[in-house]
C-alpha cells in the first residue's frame, strides 16, 4: 500500500486491463495512445498521463548489480535512441531523481536454469518509472516492456502511465534455427537473439548437425567439421561468444546433435561410425536419408562420449538435445552384423534398437552432467523420466508423455518453415487438445514450446523474414495468459513490434524490396518494378510441404533462393486486407443501418484493388528470367481481378450473375490458383474474389433470391 | 591484333559507343540489355551475345600478385553473390579455362600516390572475360565495372559482350565527410568507402577536427580528444584500420585538421593555444565562430609540430589538409599582443597574419614529409607552389590558382549538404567557366574535385541518404570524359547504381521507411502511414543554407534529427516525374501526331497523382508531434492537388481559366510553398502545377488564344 501511495497510483488508476484484446477501446477511453505490448503482460493497469522521454532521461540501478545489467542498460539506451531518433547517452542519477528507477533483488543462477524467476513489475507515472524484479532476467524483460511503451505522442516521445505485473506462463520459450541445412552466419544468429530478447523468448535451440552439415568445430574430431561442413562451421570461440551473447539477453542455448539419423555429414570424415561402409559425401538434397549411426559399434559410443564431453564444456546449459528423429532403418536392415546384434539382444524392431542406442547416449549425456532433450521418437518404453520430449507430433503426444511422467515441449504448430499465418501459429496452445485435460501436476510437465525454423528454403538473406514477425505471435502464446487470444489485437500489436524489431537490425522487412529489385533487374523502369511488386504483394509461398511436391527440378542446398517464392512475404498483408474487406462488404451490403457512403467506400476500395490487379499483367514487362517464371501467376491475378470486377458489377446493377457466368469465373479462378500453385505461389485475393462471385451468383440484389435466369 | 583475334572480337563487334547517353538505343539495336555503367567508361564497344554468370564462375589471376588482390577477389565474389542471389564461392581456374582472366602488370606504389596508373581494359564475350590493368588500382576498377555489367537476362544472370577501355579523367576524385560536427562511427565510414570503390572514387578526405569536436586520438596531447570530443573519437588503431580498409579499395586517405579557425574543440583541453584566454567548451551551435589559434604564440607551432608528426606517422598519404577557412579575426583584433605582433612584423591585415601562420604550418607539414592542402583562403601571395588549393569558391578561384602555378581541386558545386539535385551537381565541371580557358599545362594543375558532406544536419542514421546516390553523379563527372553529360541517361544509370550500392550495406534507401515509421508512430494504421508517405514522397528539404535561416529554434549538435525534413529524400523522384509529365503534357497536348490515347493516358496519370494529393490531407490523422509539425505542408499539398485538377478540368473542357481564378490558384500555391518553406520543406509538384495553371489561363483549348473572359 505504501508503495502504491508513493507512486500516486491510487488516485490515478483508470481501468484495469487484464491482458486481453481491449487495448484500442481502453486507449480511446483514457485519451492515452494504447501501447502495443507484445507479448501482452499478465496484468496491465492503464493510468492517466504519460512520462516524457527526452534528452534528460536518466536511470538508477539499485539492489543487486552485475556487469550484465550494465550491458543491458547500454542496449536499452541504444534501442531507445534508435526508436526515438534522439542520441541518448546513459545518464545515471540518484535513485530519488532518476527517470527510471530499477531495482533487482538478487542474482540469477551462474548458468541460466529452467524455471528461474523471470517476473517483474513496472510502474510508470508522469514523473517517473519504477522497475522491480527478483533477478536480472526479470529486469531485462521489464526493460523490453518499457521500450515497447515508448511511442510518439502529441508532446514528444513518451510512455503512457501504467502499472504492469508480469511473469511468463511457461518457463521454456524457444526458437530453433536449423544452421545445418543452410549455414547461418554469426551476425544472423545475433540479430535473431536480439529479436528473441525483445519478445521475451528465453531458449535458443541451436540445430548444429544434419545430413547436410556438421557445423560446430570439434578439436577432438576435427574431421567432423573439417570434412562435413564445406568450411562453413562455428569455431569454438564463436560458440562461446554466442552463448555469452545469449546469456546477456536472458537466453539459454541448447545445442542439438541430431543422431543416430540425420547424420550423413558426420560420416564424411568418420565413415566408420555409420551402419554402411560408405564412402559418404555431404548430402546436398533435402529429405529423409538412409545413413544412420551403427548402434552396435562400440566406437560410436566412445566418439560420442568424447564429443559430448567436449561440447558439454562449451555449452553451460543443463539440457543437451540429441535429436533422434526420422531414422528410416534401411541401413540397419541391410547390415547383417546389426541384424545379428538385434537377435542377440532380443531387440525386436528398429524402434527397440533405437531405444537401446538412445539409452546408451542418454547415459553419456548424464555422465557429462546434462539432461537429454529429444524429438518424439526418443520416447519409448523404459526411457528415464528426466528426459524432455520435444514434440513435432502434437498435443496428444505431449499429453501422453506428461501422463507418463515426462516433461515436454510443443513444436507442432510452431514450424515457421511451413508458411502458416501468424493467426494459425497463435491458435496453437501447448495446453490445448489432449493436453487440456491433464491434471495440474501433469500440466506442470509441459514446459512450453519452441518455434522451429528449418532451413531447406531459407538462407542468411531471407531467414529473418521467415522467422519475423510471426515468431512474436508464438512468443506471446508462450508468455502471456492463455486467455490472450484476440487475433485482430495480435495483428495490430505484431505490426508495431515488427517495426521495432527493425531497429535491432533484423532484415525481415528490408529484404523484400532488395530481392524484388534483383528479380526485376537493374534496368527495370519504375513502372516495371511497381508491377512486379503489385504481384508480389498479393502472393504467398505454397504452404506446408507443397514446395517440395510442386518443384519441377529437385531443389538442393546448391539451389539459389532468388525466385519470387523466396522473396515474397509469408503472409500477404495486402491480400489479407482485401479478403477481410470482401467479407465485410458481403456481410454489410444489404444492411440498412450503415452510415451514408460507407458501402460505396468499400466498393470503391474493392474496385480499386481489383482494377490494379486486372491491369497489372499488361504492365509486367521484363527481360528477367525470374520475372518470366511468374508470367502465369501474373495472368492469374489478372483473371482474378476481372472476376471480382464482374461480381461488383452485378452487385451494383442488382442483377444476379448467371450460374454459367459464375461457374466460368470460378473455374478461371481455380485454374489461376492451380497454375500459380505449380509455380509454388498462392494468389491470396482469390479467396475473397471467389466469395464475391458466389454471392453475386446467389443474390446480387438485396431482395429474396430470384429464380435462376438461365 | 592477335589478342583481338583470340577474343573473337573482330567479327562480333557491333557499334562503338564512345561514352554517351546512347545506351538505351544501342541496347535495343543489339538485342542486349544495356548495362548501367556508372561512371561511364571512356570507351565502350557493345558486342553481341552475353556471358552467363552461374555457379561455375571461376577466375584466374596472372601477372603481379599480392594479398590485396586476393581480398579484392573476396569482395568481388561477395558482391557478385549478393547481386545474383547465388552463393558463389571463389573458384580458381587455369588461365585458359577461367570465366574471368585477370592480368595485373605490376605493383602500385606502397603508399598510393596521386596520378598512379588506374587504367584497365575489360573484354567480355560469350565464353569468357578478360581484365587487364597496369596496376592493382586498375584491376580493382575493372572488377567494379564487371559487377555493373552483371544483370538478370532471359537466360539467367549474365553480362553483355563488351570491350571497354577505361581510365579516369582526373587523378583526384574525392569524398569529404565531416566527422566532427556529427561523429560518424567506423561502420558508417567503411560502408561509404565501399560505395566510393563502387563508383571509382579514390580519395577519402577525413574532416577530423572542428569547433564541435576533435576526433582523432592523440597520444602526445590526449586532452585534445579527451576533452574535445565528448568521448566520440577515433582511436589510432581505428584510424590505421580505416586507412588499410581504404587502401584495399584503391582509396587514399587525406586527413584534415582545420586551423587556425574552426578549432574551438582543441581549446577545451588546450586554451593556451587560442588567441583569447578562454575557458572553452565544445561548441554546440553551428556557424562561424571567433576562436582561433594564436599565430604569435610559439607554443602553437611546437604543439602543431608534434601533432603533425604524430599524425604523419599514422597517415601514409603524401597530402595533409590544414583547412584554413573562415577565420573571422575577431579574437586576433581583440588581443593587444597579437596586434603588437602584426605591427612588429608589418602584417597589415588578418589575411597577412593568417598567411604568416599558414607559412609556418606549411614548413612543419613539409618537415614531416607531407604536402599541404588547404581551402581557398590559404592561397595568398608568396605561398609555396607545391600546395594544393581546395576550392569552395568555384572555378574562377581554381583557374586563378592554376594560372599562378598552384594545383587545385573543385568542391564548389559538389557540396552534398546543400540538397541540390544530382543533375545540378552533375552540371558542375572542374574545367568549366574560367577554368575552361586554361592552357593545357594549366589544366593539368586542376587535379579533380571532391564532394563534401558537411554534417550539421546529418548523423549516422541519414548520412548515407545525403551522400548517395547523388555522389555517383559527381564521381562520374570526375572520372568520365567531359562529353558525358546526358542527364536522363545519368538518372537512369544512377538509379541502377543506387540499387547495387544497397548490397554493400549502404542505408541510403532503407533508412527512409524506418524514419517515416518513427514519425508516424508504432500505432499508426497502414492508411495513416500511407498518407504520411504520400506527403513525404513529394517534398524535399529546403536547399542551400535555407535550413539555418528558417529554423524557429536554433539548431545545435544536440538537436535530434528525427523530423520529416531529416527523413525525406533530398531528391523527390515522384515529384520530379510528375513535373516532367506535366511538361510533356503541355508540350504535346495540342499536337496532332500522337498515338491514339496517349494524351488521355498522360491526363489520367496527372489526374491520379493530383487526386491523391488533394485528398491526402484528410487521411493524415496522427497523434504524433512529428506529424503535427507538417500539418501545414500537408494542407499545402492538398491545395496544389486541387489547383492542378482545376487546370486539367479547363483543358478537358477547352475553356480558358479566368485570370482571376488563375491568379487565385497561383496565389494559393505560392502560399503553400511559403508555408512549407517555413517548415523547411519544398513541395516539389508545385512547379509542375503552376505551369499547368498558367497554361490553362493562357489558352486552355488548342485554338488561338481567345480574348479574356473577365
Amino acid at each position: 500500500m505504501e508503495k502504491m501511495a508513493y507512486w500516486g497510483w491510487k488516485k490515478r488508476l483508470g481501468m484495469v486491463l487484464v491482458a486481453s484484446g481491449l487495448w484500442a477501446q481502453a486507449g480511446a477511453a483514457q485519451q492515452v495512445n494504447a501501447p502495443s505490448l507484445m507479448p501482452m503482460p499478465s496484468s496491465v493497469q492503464v493510468g492517466s498521463g504519460s512520462l516524457a522521454i527526452d534528452a534528460n532521461f536518466s536511470v538508477a540501478l539499485t539492489g543487486h548489480s552485475e556487469a550484465r545489467l550494465d550491458r543491458a542498460m547500454e542496449r536499452f539506451y541504444r534501442q531507445l535512441s534508435r526508436q526515438t531518433g534522439m542520441t541518448l547517452a546513459r545518464r545515471n542519477a540518484d535513485a530519488s531523481k532518476a527517470t527510471l528507477l530499477i531495482h533487482t533483488e538478487r542474482a540469477s543462477k551462474p548458468a541460466q536454469e529452467l524455471g528461474e524467476d523471470e517476473s517483474y513489475s513496472l510502474e510508470v507515472i508522469a514523473t517517473g518509472a519504477k522497475l522491480n524484479a527478483a533477478t536480472p532476467l526479470g529486469t531485462m524483460h521489464g526493460l523490453q516492456t518499457f521500450l515497447q511503451l515508448v511511442d510518439v505522442s502529441p508532446g514528444g516521445f513518451a510512455t503512457p502511465a501504467v502499472i504492469i505485473q508480469d511473469q511468463p506462463r511457461f518457463p521454456w520459450r524457444g526458437l530453433m534455427i536449423d544452421c545445418a541445412r543452410h549455414f547461418m552466419p554469426m551476425e544472423v544468429l545475433k540479430r535473431n537473439l536480439d529479436g528473441m530478447e525483445a519478445v521475451k523468448m528465453n531458449v535458443f535451440h541451436w540445430h548444429l548437425s544434419e545430413n547436410q552439415g556438421f557445423r560446430p568445430e570439434s578439436r577432438k574430431f576435427p574431421k567432423l567439421h573439417g570434412l562435413g561442413s564445406d568450411g562453413l562451421y562455428y569455431t569454438q570461440e564463436e560458440m562461446r561468444e554466442l552463448i555469452e551473447y545469449a546469456r546477456d539477453r536472458g537466453i539459454r542455448v541448447v545445442p542439438e546433435f541430431d543422431i543416430p539419423g540425420h547424420s550423413t555429414a558426420w560420416f564424411v570424415g568418420h565413415p566408420e561410425l555409420a551402419s554402411d561402409a560408405g564412402p559418404y559425401e555431404v548430402e546436398r538434397r533435402w529429405g529423409v536419408f538412409d545413413p544412420a549411426m551403427d548402434p552396435t559399434n562400440e566406437k560410436v559410443y566412445r566418439v560420442l562420449d568424447e564429443l559430448i564431453g567436449e561440447m558439454a564444456k562449451i555449452f553451460p546449459d543443463r539440457f543437451f538435445h540429441i535429436g533422434g528423429d526420422e531414422v528410416n532403418g534401411k541401413q540397419w536392415d541391410a547390415n547383417p552384423k546389426i541384424q545379428a546384434f538385434k537377435k542377440e539382444h532380443r531387440l525386436k524392431s528398429n524402434e527397440a534398437l533405437q531405444a537401446y542406442f538412445s539409452g546408451r547416449v542418454q547415459k553419456l549425456v548424464t555422465k557429462h552432467g546434462k539432461t537429454v532433450v529429444g524429438w518424439d521418437e526418443v520416447l519409448v518404453e523404459g526411457v528415464p523420466k528426466d528426459i524432455v520430449i520435444q514434440s513435432w507430433r502434437g498435443q496428444a503426444s505431449l499429453a501422453k508423455a506428461a501422463k507418463d511422467g515426462y516433461r515436454g515441449l510443443l513444436s507442432n504448430g510452431y514450424y515457421l518453415d511451413l508458411g502458416w499465418s501468424a493467426a494459425r501459429h497463435y491458435a496453437g496452445d501447448p495446453l490445448s487438445g489432449d493436453a487440456a485435460n491433464l491434471s495440474a501436476e501433469q500440466q506442470q510437465r509441459v514446459l512450453g514450446g519452441e518455434s522451429c525454423m528449418w532451413s531447406e528454403y531459407v538462407n542468411a538473406e531471407n531467414v529473418d523474414s521467415r522467422i519475423w514477425p510471426r515468431n512474436a505471435a508464438i512468443a506471446e502464446r508462450l508468455w502471456s495468459p492463455q486467455s490472450v487470444t484476440d487475433v485482430p489485437s495480435m495483428y495490430q500489436r505484431m505490426e508495431a513490434e515488427s517495426q521495432r524489431l527493425e531497429w535491432l537490425g533484423l532484415t525481415h522487412r528490408t529484404y523484400y524490396r532488395l530481392m524484388l529489385q534483383r528479380i526485376a533487374g537493374a534496368n527495370a523502369t519504375p513502372e516495371e518494378f511497381a508491377a512486379l511488386k503489385t504481384l508480389a504483394d498479393v502472393v504467398e509461398p505454397v504452404k506446408d510441404y507443397a514446395r517440395q511436391k510442386t518443384t519441377p527440378v529437385e531443389a538442393t542446398s546448391a539451389t539459389p533462393l532468388y525466385r519470387l517464392v523466396d522473396a515474397v512475404n509469408l503472409e500477404s498483408d495486402r491480400g489479407r486486407r482485401f479478403n477481410e474487406l470482401a467479407d465485410k462488404y458481403l456481410a454489410s451490403r444489404c444492411r440498412q443501418d450503415l452510415a451514408a457512403g460507407e458501402l460505396e467506400k468499400m466498393v470503391e476500395q474493392l474496385r480499386s484493388e481489383l482494377t490494379i490487379w486486372q491491369e497489372n499483367d499488361l504492365r509486367l514487362h521484363s527481360t528477367s528470367f525470374l520475372v518470366a517464371e511468374v508470367a502465369v501467376p501474373s495472368k492469374g491475378l489478372s483473371a482474378i481481378g476481372a472476376a471480382g470486377l464482374g461480381a461488383l458489377e452485378a452487385f451494383l446493377k442488382a442483377e444476379r450473375m448467371s450460374d454459367a457466368a459464375a461457374k466460368q469465373q470460378l473455374g478461371l479462378i481455380d485454374s489461376a490458383l492451380a497454375d500459380a500453385f505449380n509455380k509454388q505461389l498462392i494468389l491470396i485475393p482469390a479467396a475473397g474474389v471467389k466469395k464475391l462471385v458466389e454471392a453475386a451468383a446467389s443474390n446480387a440484389g438485396c431482395a429474396p433470391p430470384a429464380p435462376s435466369s438461365n
